[in-house]
């Protein structure tokens, strides 16, 4: 039997998700979740797996984490073009896992679901012999025919990016607390800004309409801007030119670089930036811009589409080569 | 660097599972997979995740993994009354998995997803410093307002189940080469069914169209029937009575209960049957049971649902006991 700290029984489970989940809905006690898309609309689904040690820290505060793990499908949807409609939940928990663990995981992703109107519809609760590994799978709607695709750039198009990029993967040594040359020169700040960018991303909901309305394609950040951008470019059969100096960066970030140049590297194919990569028509750009203004979601110009295929990354001009574009799970 | 036989790129993947997606769909290259829902439907969902040594035995073969992975997501939307619309996958692979591994598990996966008209529409494949671990979330319709739901068994109801029940839960130990008591008494043929039965369920998906029409509540039987019947019940707000002999055996099945009667347990409460449970009414009985001839799915009466609360057993009428009523992850 489990003591009184352990995960004993289902019922815990029912204690701190069933309030997570839509009013309207079966309250988690069917086999099945049941989701009515409105006239006209169709549906976009997403799923990520994270796994403790892979995705994150294992000592990352599980509100955090709770947190996080729906906020980077709904950064899928957001990069759709997709209004989110709610989401399951996979949890393989190790024996052990103690209840104020749960409690607190479940408290974080409740504000997430609340944050973005993203109710938990159902889901499964597993044992795990081996390290928590959650996933979870994502909803939304867009009016038919309007997702956002990968595979819409074309010759011509601005290549453009919101908020700032390297953030999170600047922030992850960091939260880790691994040595890193560049900590030195931070102030708590700039440190206390990083890590949270780590930890609690936030998707660019609000730039979802005006992604539908003004870009030929788009997708979330979350790999790193380098190898995301190549696979848009393979997606769409173009070819991707990124100028460096044009990529936006936080003035944490700003703060670090001069420190340590390598840096720059790690901030372009780092990762864990839950940013908006997006391709954009010249006649469309004034019309996003104005957009993102005003739903106050800062919007660069990184680069630019042309003809053929692959990336070229130059910073101020000079071709810079990269030995991996992007973290990567198996090589 | 992996070598020859490891897997060693995301390429693999691609291989390996795009020819199982949708030629309609995006081919597996976008952020997120879209589904368009027929007018008037709506969208049924599950999710079910299996971890090595768990859910599945580590040597059990890959293409039967890849088969059951889908079949009992599919068994779930069968009791809900849908008819598939598509999957999602999720990997999670330990460092070293084999080519030929995600070779067999993509074949038998493929199998199945042609089978009940499933196919493939996105996922996420990461790397697992644990157990092979897998995750897959199906999508079915249901005209609006008709899922058969499990709240709604009503006092009067009768109780019945599709196929045979036990014979998963016989087969796992045979598959296991567990020692069993039983085993003695079996022919290679009986074995080799209870094995297949394990490895190979076949959801009931042709009942779903007649449980839309005739039945009250269902359910997929997975975690075994008393202790699914139990949940039927809790669902529904009412008393469920099962009459442990009129629960359908398979021949196999009857050759192992005469030599160990301990086994009529394990037959109640093992799971793995992937059947349907189900309450209907007595004036729609006669049309679900000649419904189910016409598909050629046995259906037979095992209990009746009455006022109150809980689950009765009973054997020629003489009341049984149990301790647990079917596996549970967490005690």
């Amino acid at each position: 039997m489990a003591g009184p700290n352990q995960l004993a029984e289902f019922d815990l489970i029912a204690k701190y998700f069933a309030p997570l989940a839509a009013p309207a809905g079966l309250g988690l006690k069917d086999d099945a979740a049941i989701l009515a898309i409105p006239p006209d609309h169709q549906l976009v689904t997403t799923v990520d797996a994270l796994v403790s040690t892979v995705h994150f820290l294992p000592d990352d505060p599980p509100a955090t984490l709770g947190w996080k793990a729906l906020a980077v499908n709904v950064s899928d949807l957001a990069a759709k073009g997709a209004t989110p409609l709610g989401f399951l939940l996979t949890l393989a928990l190790p024996a052990g896992t103690e209840e104020a663990w749960i409690a607190e995981f479940a408290d974080g992703l409740g504000r997430a679901a609340q944050q973005w109107h993203c109710p938990l519809i159902g889901g499964d609760t597993v044992a795990m012999p081996g390290p928590l590994t959650l996933s979870i799978t994502a909803f939304g709607t867009v009016p038919s025919g309007t997702m956002v695709q990968r595979a819409g750039a074309k010759p011509g198009d601005y290549l453009a990016v919101t908020g700032t990029i390297g953030d999170g993967a600047l922030g992850l040594p960091l939260a880790a607390q691994w040595p890193a040359f560049f900590a030195e020169t931070l102030s708590n700040q700039d440190r206390a800004y990083l890590v949270d960018r780590y930890r609690r991303p936030r998707p660019r909901l609000a730039l979802a309409e005006p992604l539908r309305r003004h870009a030929h394609a788009a997708m979330d950040v979350s790999d790193g801007l380098l190898g995301d951008a190549a696979k848009l470019a393979s997606a769409s059969g173009v070819a991707l030119a990124i100028e460096a100096a044009d990529v936006p960066l936080s003035e944490a970030a700003r703060h670090v670089l001069p420190a340590d140049q390598s840096c720059l590297r790690h901030v372009l194919t780092g990762g864990d930036d839950y940013e908006i990569l997006c391709a954009v028509p010249p006649d469309q750009w004034a019309a996003l811009a104005a957009a993102a203004l005003a739903v106050q979601v800062p919007l660069t110009r990184i680069g630019t589409v042309g003809a053929g295929e692959g990336l070229t990354v130059t910073h101020k001009g000079v071709a810079l080569s990269f030995d991996t574009l992007s973290y990567t799970h198996f090589r």
